[in-house]
């Protein structure tokens, strides 16, 4: 096990109801900036529990921050900010929100002048603005992390961000708010949440034997309640135990003492931002590419990946851990996602070579858990999606 | 899943040669009280690797903390809280002195008159003097919640308290203590983290999938690595995921959303109060006897446990169930723990009567997840244990 320090601070609201706790989270003298996306949380009843919950508070809104949230946008936001003096921000709304909220409160107390250095130089944010999440979409485990990625419209690029500052102060999880969510995006969400689960299992054995546990069993349980929650999104329990697990699988505490690898996103957000294809699915694209493509590291991972959770017990290592590639493969297709970059744009050709001049020109020459993933192997795991 | 709300902020750093950091955690203007038990931390050279990373603070020692933390002795270590006007506690020890930590940040900010009316009228504590600890001993998770259980010696009597106010502010967790750790303690350890998991477990199935597999997956670990670290205490990997198991199983995340039982502990803490028997091995008497007395109660997630954990497939629900508490004393057995109270007094005739009486007395009138546990039913699990 490798040495590690874990502290999230989070205070997580769980549960039927809970909604209405917001008013106990903050501050009763705080300028709010309420920030939300397309406007969904509008026909599906959560902006109207919310604006309930915060009568009394001095409330400014901010609609329309698209999925993968764009920094042109959110400079409108601190606009906002700074003309109404806010003191404290609440995301309602999924990932994107939650992220673009994150980066609000980095840049309202940043005392550079460009506040896209955040972003461009990786400073770390010790201290943020205050804020809170409801979570109206679970996936991507924003609500429970200090984590962010935004994406720049102007240049088709997509950077994280973070620092023990961005945490949030509070995050309301109603599962009620599940069933209002599109199949599409309980597809993506319990895609994103796999795909996290797999970032930070599967690398080598590092004899973290309990984090190994919890991470089959966030898979486990996604496995699941996936044909459940397609089934009947209104089923209270699934939804539940759905919107949990996204929280778990990113929110620290399975990637501790742990070596993680994360290719598979960086590669991932490079579709998002030549494609626009969802992000949950470009994770599906790249999985069983970078897993062919890197098995003899992978594979006793794999291995103990294909007996627990796929309960394949006969054959070599080797065949154990192919098999559960397609297994893993089939599990996406089972949600109906397409796992070939194919099957999302006839404009394909050329991809990979142009990953890799991306990958080239930032920097980037070691990817993974052996940082041994050059970009001419970026190219080709991306080749091999075609 | 039930409604939850869940906030753990203590960091922990874990690893080796972690104790070093201490120094990064404490202000530097602080005055120190260190605590620790009966100098066994001497023996070891945790005490001069603490003393070492402490070069340059105002420290005051104090030793001598007991096993089952004696509010005598705490009420001497508040006398010197007060006297040198001490700022910042720092716990070096396991489960005994970090809960008598826990008890003099409650006290030492206490504004009422009479330090035992916290444990008697159970106080919850929003603030406490700030404290760290140094974990010597893996076992009762004290280090990453804000629980404590207290001892008083002239009516023996263990009390439990708490509060948002006594989680640790750091927690340092090197797993090369685990190697000075006597055999004993070692079987203790284990013993206690898996019932803690078991109070927060076996009760009845909640659709909590998540918390399920995360409280198996401790359990699993802490049976995969019982023989090897009684074996080997210096095997590095082994004494990490022990030590990482005992602080997940109660740190409060797998209670989150599910009934918890605990009442094995509550009639283990009377048998350690009567015949000073070890804490842990008081719950390796009440397990089996509670769960049989109780069967019907916690039969389907017996069942769940015997296959998952037990891998026992074949048999109806009844049968599984059985043979479930049946391997779970095996495995106390296996680490040295005898089960009955007989074999660790003669003196035992009037025990299970005596108990009853003081459940009664202090209104204890339903324990258990359904609350439904009576003094009477108290007596027959105790005179089971015969």
């Amino acid at each position: 096990m490798l040495n590690f320090e874990f502290k999230n601070p989070v205070k997580i609201i769980f549960g039927k109801g809970q909604i209405v706790k917001i008013s106990q989270e903050i501050p009763e003298n705080a300028k709010i900036l309420l920030l939300y996306g397309g406007g969904s949380i509008k026909s599906n009843g959560i902006y109207d529990q919310v604006m309930s919950a915060l009568k009394g508070f001095d409330v400014t809104e901010f609609g329309g921050i698209p999925a993968n949230p764009e920094y042109e946008v959110l400079i409108q936001a601190l606009k906002v900010i700074k003309d109404k003096q806010i003191t404290y921000l609440l995301a309602v709304g999924g990932g994107s929100v939650i992220d673009g909220t994150k980066f609000l409160s980095a840049a309202a107390l940043y005392q550079g002048e460009e506040p896209w250095d955040i972003l461009k130089n990786k400073i770390r944010t010790d201290k943020g603005m205050p804020f809170g999440t409801v979570l109206t979409l679970p996936a991507t485990g924003s609500e429970m992390n200090s984590g962010a990625v935004i994406t720049r419209a102007d240049t088709q690029e997509k950077f994280g961000m973070g620092g023990p500052g961005l945490f949030p102060e509070f995050s309301i999880l109603d599962p009620l708010v599940v069933k209002s969510v599109p199949q599409r995006q309980l597809a993506n969400g319990i895609t994103d949440a796999f795909t996290h689960v797999l970032e930070q299992y599967m690398t080598y054995p590092a004899q973290a034997f309990l984090q190994d546990r919890f991470a089959e069993g966030i898979m486990q349980t996604l496995i699941e309640i996936a044909p459940r929650i397609q089934q009947d999104p209104s089923d209270y329990e699934v939804a539940a135990n759905f919107m949990w697990c996204c929280t778990m699988a990113l929110n620290g505490l399975i990637q501790k003492g742990v070596p993680t690898d994360w290719s598979v996103h960086a590669i991932g957000h490079e579709l998002t931002a030549l494609f626009g294809i969802d992000h949950a699915r470009t994770l599906a694209i790249i999985v069983p590419r970078h897993y062919r493509y890197n098995f003899e590291q992978k594979k006793e991972k794999l291995a103990q990946y294909a007996e627990r959770i796929w309960g394949i017990q006969e054959g070599t290592v080797d065949e154990k851990a192919g098999l559960a590639i397609t297994r893993t493969e089939s599990f996406f297709h089972s949600l109906g996602i397409d796992t070939m970059l194919s099957q999302y744009t006839d404009d394909y050709e050329g991809t990979a070579e142009k990953i890799e001049e991306r990958f080239t020109e930032r920097g980037w020459l070691g990817l993974g858990e052996h940082k041994s993933i050059k970009p001419g192997d970026v190219r080709q795991i991306v080749a091999l999606s075609y």
